[in-house]
């Protein structure tokens, strides 16, 4: 397995329609979870790809598996009988203004245990990628998160972490206080400036710096439409995006950390792992959902071309 | 006022297609909830109606309100910032076979409490329905029904209850045990025959008669395509349903209620209640959605010709 | 030219759920007239056959004309550019209970006058087609369908009529003051039992004979599941309906006139006129929409088979 | 009430694609008005608004009375039993390019009367607003919109007039004549550039100038992107627009007279009120539909950050 | 593995309107083949499921690999770069009525090649399912049916054959002489009553004797809303079909072969297997699609009461 | 008939979502063919036209007659028995990536013949237009598209070829052996400089001269954003493109010269010809779909005002 991610991957229903929700006339189901994104990130690149969750013994539950299994995406999932799958639900309040409700409280993702973590997937794995997402769901999947990690150190794993901060699920301060001390444990950091500042302050590179002091072999620090900075052995490194139509920015991130994660595997040099992870997230926010427009290999290879960019 | 409902009412989403949910390519989204469908059905019928329950200070919240004031509902529902709006999805696994999938433990609706019951509104009403799910909602929501209907009897309100047992969100002896000393301060009475077989046994009228003797005065055990029984001071009637497609049964016993409610408001005599009872259910079942099919009076009425039962 | 016919073609919605029209979420757009449903029927089976009307200069009227000039239809229509084509908002109100909205009071189609008729084309014709309807659009639309009466009788062209009473656009009396002159000019009547009641009384075939003695050679009576009846020199003859299920059933007394048109062209006798009508309205109620349903000769053939009656 | 209006809401068809409405494969149903538009956009913004209007005794009136009552808006509006509820096609002939298909002649809300206004409604108002559409509908409707007028006049509340010509239902020369005296008669006055150059000449700020020498205390200029110009007691202001992406410009202006008058009625300065009739403006045009998009105060306060305005 | 197919899988695109497929507005895009269907169904009830074919290197062949492993199934499918993805258009032409337009000549599936077939893996199977059309495919996609048949039979596992006879693909005649001399080879046939009649004649019963005797260990004549007969080592037998409200017949045969060969899987008796096939068959087409609605064990269970068969 | 063109067209299905087709939730069915598109062009803007060509038996073949005879269009169309109405399905794989599947191989288009031309037809226009594409679709296709232009020089038929060179059908050498030889039969030829780089090299200017060189007396190369050149015994002549926000870039080559041969039957010189076709071009680029946005000679007329360029 190249990579195996940990996280909750939900529900997802969103309107076909921009305004506030209660005026939308139909929605579509799909699901969504920044590590499962990242697995089909990489799988549709061509590298093996897990995901670790727990799910409801329910149809939304079955649609989870389904979609991942689909995608070609190893499931390690564990139905709980005693909790429903999580499910949001997205609007597009105006253009350029997306809201998120979340039906996941108490979910069957959210109660993923260490117990869950199938024996030797971890540890069998080149590259262990988790969010920030999942220490802000409860005390156990928390605790799932850390002892995957745990378990990928013991056993010689990358490990990769892009911090996520969700201020809906948890505050600023309880972030930093969980995420800081996990710094030391990981090998590559995924951070958006706006996360970065949590930890830093400064420029973009600056940011790149400070939070590699912490631990980290490589930090980047991804900026959007500005591009992405990253700080690594081979020093401070700055890659522009790719210009692209935007349809839908959900699961930039994610994208461009498959991209990353694809290029680590391959073995590229750091900057040709950056200018990968800017042409994935490019073609995955210029179509419609988080994660259905993620490129293979070969369409990726036409970014360089005028199709994608124009 | 002529009725006024108290319970939870939530978004509801609605699948286009009949087959497993994760296989749906749209949904519709609306509300639904027991006792404003039975506001709604009493105001298209002409009666000033008014719903009491609490929502989530977010924008499905914000849907309910908008689709009960749009029926001319009065909405006394307090937003309750700390708890979101309570989401069902509605699944038609087969021709025939529905499922329900709740979101709506620790809901906003869930957390209604006695507090919520505006001064007066209650008691000046001509009519006070609630229902039996509302008991198993939790602790404070069923308190609060309590609560009502306290303040109705000593104002002298009719009491309305339908059973409405869900067996999704308690046991049949947890039901038994909240709603049997219930049945006491009640003056009218809906069941459907399973419901109605948890206290008691034997033929339709049987059921309607032995829940009579535990306190209501009408007691109606309501029978699908059979129709319904009644139990009153006037003795034992029987109407046969009418005859029409059915296109969504949810919401079948809510229509009747409603119905029964408009004539015991207009002081028709049993046979009449039941018979617009039973009409209203029908125009009501042969239409998409809970509630959105409900007839005014003057559609009513042209439920005796030909068009609506052909 | 095989059928020639005259009348008023309207832009159409429908919605796509059965319900109360404000909430529907989503509505097709087409067009509707009976007349153009009859030239439409002969058209599939194999007549040339042409539609006269008048329409907006507007897109509405470009639909319309698209439509009839899609189907093979000879389209002599003016564009009137002070009268937008006429509109009509199709609601399912409830299974098997259907309403219609007219937007047509002064469009263009009720404004058609006798200077709309071409020269020639009514004369050259094997039959003229017209309906009860265009006598209820006002005086300049009913003189031009007299005109082409006449015309058609100067010519010895079949003259055919369909009563179609519609009480949303006049009086059961005003209908029968306008037509029951005209029954004398006509060479073949068709009338719903309803309609013929109008004129006559008793039992179907009483009802045919009656009106047959009015004037027209033939005399349909038509009775839905019923089947139809006929007078004619051939006697009184009877046949039952095709079962099928029935999915629309608007448009079936027009794919019934179609029907028995194409029989009448075809030289065929009086029963298998009255077979070929049942069978193509069989057909055409078996789809959505009005006209889109009606048959090629090729799939009336398989109407004998069980796929189409299954 | 701190908002009155006057005039006709329509049901209003749009399609869900861009291209000639014939090949329109979906339209979705809501409902439109220009002054309804303004009393929904001060409800959002927390002032209790009413419209007075008149529909047709059908279904598309009903649906006009529940999407305003939804709303939160108080409806006074007579059922006419002789004339249907306005309807309106909008067609998204290219990308940029509308069109507009009225069904409104002789409609229900083009019979306003003064008959119509409820005694008390307009006079307890803090402000009336009303366009200059009425007064294009027909005498009654015109006459309507005087006599409010006058009684508001009466009754010292404050009158609010947007120009709104519209080119399909009257001339140039015929609403300069009817609205030219009017001037007088107001307050508040808002105009389009295009609109104002029927009565003045010269820059934006000319024409403010110019058109509140005839009367209003305040006369606000609007320019689609390149903002608003205001001639008041406080002098010559102008503020830009705030840059969106723009996805429905239909309704801006009434957007834009909502977010003033709210700010009117909060006591906000001059500028203060343009700016927030800007903001209101912006996020209404980034969604579908003419009124569905408008901002709630706390939906406002996110406009000054980045969210809004990408 | 418990079983292993052989077939093609194409792409299949459904209109959501009944009437001429020309006239659709909208369609929904999926898969179909009758023995990726019965895999799929073998798998929803429990039991590990392959399926061995051939696709194109294209975005359809994406869609059945996705689809399939979506559901469970292991893919042996080599991407042909040389040819395209079968497809089919199905056409609802009105109720009852269905047509199929077939893309698939010289598609990928049809070049399915003996070579195609991965070592061991029909070798390891307990049962192999093929079906009569991939007999019609060509030379190629025949032989290797024949080579899987015959690698199955030297390795001991059950050969199942469904005659499944497309007369859009090859006549009679030559159906018969492909599959006659198959007969011999087969342990378990499944027939329609019309595709049994092209090799005996005589009642249901008879024509599942007179297959037997040509080979087969147990034949089963399938008779629609009849139900089945079966002739095997227990005798014959005969089943009643479900009652249910038929959606989509479509996959009704695939269906039931998936609820035998899992009866013939669980070791159960004839009768059972029969009883299993019909509950099965059942589910599948009251629900829309060929093989969505096909039930999963648990769902199965649930057909014995009243919710499934109402 | 102005204009008589000679090509496949075929049914055409494109999805409502960008991505991966695999996830596509709706397709929409219209037609597909640069001649025909030609056509329905020079047929809005006023001039009778006629497609010649060929298609299937069958419901798609029904289509193409349906959609070509609803815009007008004469259709000389022989109905081949034995092979299906050609199929392409679109894929708007990400925002400016667009992909196309073909189901077009052995088509009944592609089979066209010289026996297909009706007598007369081309002989009697006033322009004969075709394109590159049946050059590649087969050898009788090639004869049919090469005897056509026989037959209008010798009738003194003006000969308008469009290059419209597909790397889907055949290389680019056998493209230039294929239509090389005829530049010299041709009068007007329309390149793109892609297309115009296989014949020739350097600026826009100098390919449009050196293709002249070849034969025809007009050349013109289509730059896209960039406008066009021309090369004509007027000298070399450039214009800009029309500025639109673009919808589907699909068509607009055809639309171009639609609206170059509406200039040309005009008599409108050389720049008064590019112009119409930059104006035809851009509305048509500006609306979904190949052809459905074409604009009418009174549509035109308004992209010169600031509506259709906004």
């Amino acid at each position: 397995m190249s990579v195996v991610t940990v996280g909750e991957t939900m529900a997802a229903l969103a309107p076909d329609h921009v305004g506030p929700l209660r005026y939308t006339r139909t929605m579509g189901l799909s699901v969504a979870g920044s590590e499962s994104t990242v697995a089909i990130g990489v799988r549709r690149l061509g590298h093996p790809a897990a995901w670790i969750g727990r799910i409801g013994d329910d149809e939304l539950g079955a649609l989870v598996e389904m979609r991942l299994r689909g995608e070609g995406i190893e499931v390690y999932a564990r139905r709980d009988p005693d909790a429903p799958t999580g499910l949001m639900l997205k609007e597009r309040r105006a253009a350029g203004v997306r809201r998120v409700h979340y039906y996941r409280r108490d979910s069957a993702g959210s109660r993923l245990s260490a117990a869950d973590l199938p024996d030797g997937v971890v540890e069998s794995a080149e590259v262990l990628h988790v969010s920030g997402i999942t220490f802000a769901l409860g005390d156990s999947a928390a605790e799932t998160a850390r002892v995957a990690i745990a378990r990928a150190r013991d056993s010689g794993v990358t490990v990769s972490l892009d911090l996520n901060h969700r201020r809906g699920l948890w505050t600023d301060a309880d972030a930093v206080a969980a995420l800081d001390p996990l710094l030391s444990e990981v090998d590559v950091l995924f951070a958006s400036a706006d996360e970065a500042r949590l930890f830093a302050s400064g420029t973009a590179a600056d940011l790149a710096t400070a939070l590699r002091s912490k631990g980290p072999g490589t930090v980047v620090v991804t900026l959007g439409a500005e591009g992405a900075v990253s700080a690594s052995a081979e020093g401070a490194l700055r890659v522009p995006a790719v210009p692209v139509t935007e349809i839908d920015p959900v699961g930039a991130g994610d994208s461009f950390a498959a991209g990353y994660l694809s290029g680590l595997l391959r073995g590229d040099p750091e900057d040709a792992r950056l200018r990968r992870a800017t042409a994935v997230a490019a073609i995955a926010v210029s179509t419609h959902g988080d994660w259905e427009g993620l490129p293979t290999a070969a369409e990726l290879d036409t970014v360089d071309g005028r199709d994608i960019t124009r």
